[in-house]
């Protein structure tokens, strides 16, 4: 077996569920295993282990926060039942590409809290608090599904921004699986995340009898959110843009109840900002005209939307022809890497996908092409550091 | 204050939610409390507790089963956060009515086991079980939410059919807050409760990542279950039935995941069988072909399936006289009473509902009305007894 598949294997049974997916959120066991996995590893190669203060974890080569330290790393934390290698690719891979990397150098490895925000409902929620992009107070009350707060799970209100220490970071690295099936070869490097973000979509009507309210008094407001689904996926034709509704809520969510509300998440991507506002501002205007005709209503809240993010052009360019003019992509799944990319020089490598899934427990990656990813990942980190 | 609510007001906190509707599960701590409270009601009155072995409580007066026995009665369970109305209000007017009664008469008041089907999928399982609609370990079998099965909530497999003692049975009246708004008068008598059912409908597709799949290559369910949605309460509109589809369940259920599953459960009645064997005739027939674009497939499952029920009709007309000419009219929603009548002369009573909204925190009945009924209700007892 290869450096790669011991160091994968360690690993492969933490929070897997029957699916043969994950459930691994942020600050919940699993993950926590993960983390004291983390330290281990870090231990192992005399790294020294600190946290931020926001949840996440930082394993230095080096002084902590020293100029001129070059970044790379990734996160534990899945979606439900999401697959093993978004996220955790990147963290294995950095140990394995530090190993490979001359001692000398100022690299560090980070483990971010809740990329995904599976948990806490705000994708990138570590990074956001690290960078400014989210205060402390807000991120803390937020809430997940049993009303925990992010502060609970934490154990205190989050530290927030730490501006003088990201300032002092050379470059991030973020390796990740890639997503779609854009890659064929087995690394590539990213130029760009699409512009996207989360709606929440709220819709109220009026409770009542499934038996006995004839369809002509209803104002059910199931009709309006399935209307809804079906227009952001014709929009996002249209538009040439990507549109998702993955998560409903129902009250009462009964067989034999009207529902008095119905609450889906909208979540919209596109290559450019002035098309993902043209297709949910397209989407909202033809719900809020069916509401109208429903009899029910609809309030829309933007959850997270985030611009897009266009990686430093020249480093994209200078880490491709290091790695012998790899593919330079864009993705549309947000990254911690498009959060950083504001405060630090980022860039991003990209592992193959071969049948393109992704978030399911159908994700994978061959060994072949991790080990690659671990090769090109040590390669940068000289390169950078 | 009335008798009414007097003991109206006993009961009135019993499992009520912050919603102001009430969350009374069958076999759950509310509703075991309202079975307590049903004990206390039958002590004070000299009326000896039994129950069937099926989880239906039945409070006598006179000897149990004893033949000739007119049996009044409804049942304690509620839909989430459903009115306090629909199932107690029959339980509360038996008990008073059985006041106004002369002592000599042979009487017995039921409370029946999850009419609803709220906890375990099947509407009126104490009644079929006590019937033999329903075979004892399929029902013992069934499984709420959380795993547990109605053997294991109930603590033994249902003794199930009891066709001599039901046999001995002279009557049963069901006394229920009416659930449209049909009913113009205080009080009402059922003539038919319209067939109706419950089917499950499984769209299974492909999970996957909401941000990078291109919409070409995604096979997502939550498109076909919206298409459902909006066909069923086409279909309905145009065969003057009644479709719902008030419950969903999500398989991963994330913002930035396509669904690998989405079930959903469709609730549709009418005026006759015929209609509503073209109404779901139609729906999956539409649903199916909208499957095969969408690369997602479509599995039916007919959970309760229930034919007309006529009630008798020279009794209805008989307590409709004795009421003064009262209406008599059909309902859309289901009743233990519907399955009883099966095997006794069985009649309803309604209490009119001034919005006609059921299966909500804001169904209502008036306390005039409600004492209308309960005149109604011994005054239709002694008739029968």
């Amino acid at each position: 077996m290869s450096d790669f598949t011991d160091l994968w294997n360690e690993i492969a049974p933490i929070g897997r569920a029957d699916s043969g997916g994950y459930l691994r959120y942020a600050l919940t066991e699993p993950e926590l295993t993960l983390r004291d996995w983390f330290r281990t590893q870090a231990a192992r190669r005399d790294m020294l282990v600190t946290d931020d203060g926001n949840g996440n974890l930082f394993a230095w080569r080096g002084e902590p926060w020293a100029p001129g330290t070059v970044l790379t790393g990734s996160h534990f934390d899945s979606v439900p039942h999401g697959g093993g290698y978004d996220g955790p690719l990147g963290i294995v891979s950095a140990f394995l590409a530090a190993d490979r990397v001359a001692k000398s150098r100022s690299i560090a490895i980070a483990a971010f809290c809740e990329e995904e925000g599976g948990r806490f409902g705000v994708p990138c929620l570590g990074s956001r608090l690290l960078t400014g992009a989210i205060a402390p107070q807000q991120a803390g009350a937020l809430k997940d599904r049993d009303g925990i707060s992010f502060a609970e799970a934490l154990g205190k209100t989050p530290d927030g921004a730490q501006p003088a220490r990201i300032g002092n970071l050379k470059a991030f690295v973020e390796l990740h699986v890639e997503q779609g099936r854009a890659l064929e070869t087995p690394v590539g490097v990213a130029s760009a995340i699409w512009p996207h973000g989360r709606w929440r979509m709220d819709f109220a009507g009026v409770g009542d009898h499934a038996g006995t309210t004839r369809m002509t008094d209803r104002h059910d407001p199931m009709l309006t959110f399935a209307f809804a689904v079906l227009a952001a996926n014709k929009e996002a034709r249209l538009t040439g843009a990507h549109a998702t509704v993955g998560r409903v809520q129902v009250e009462p969510n009964a067989t034999n109840a009207i529902p008095s509300l119905v609450r889906g998440w909208l979540d919209a991507r596109a290559a450019d900002t002035g098309t993902l506002d043209q297709l949910v501002d397209g989407v909202v205007r033809k719900v809020t005209e069916r509401a109208g005709r429903d009899g029910t209503s609809l309030t829309v809240t933007p959850e997270s939307v985030t611009d897009e993010v266009a990686f430093d052009e020249a480093l994209a360019k200078q880490l491709a022809a290091r790695l012998g003019n790899v593919p330079i992509l864009p993705t549309g799944a947000g990254h911690d890497a498009g959060v950083l990319s504001a405060h630090v020089p980022t860039a991003m490598l990209f592992v193959r996908n071969p049948t393109g899934v992704s978030h399911s427990p159908a994700e994978h990656a061959t060994d072949e092409d991790c080990e690659a990813g671990i090769e090109a990942l040590a390669a940068v980190l000289e390169e950078l550091s």
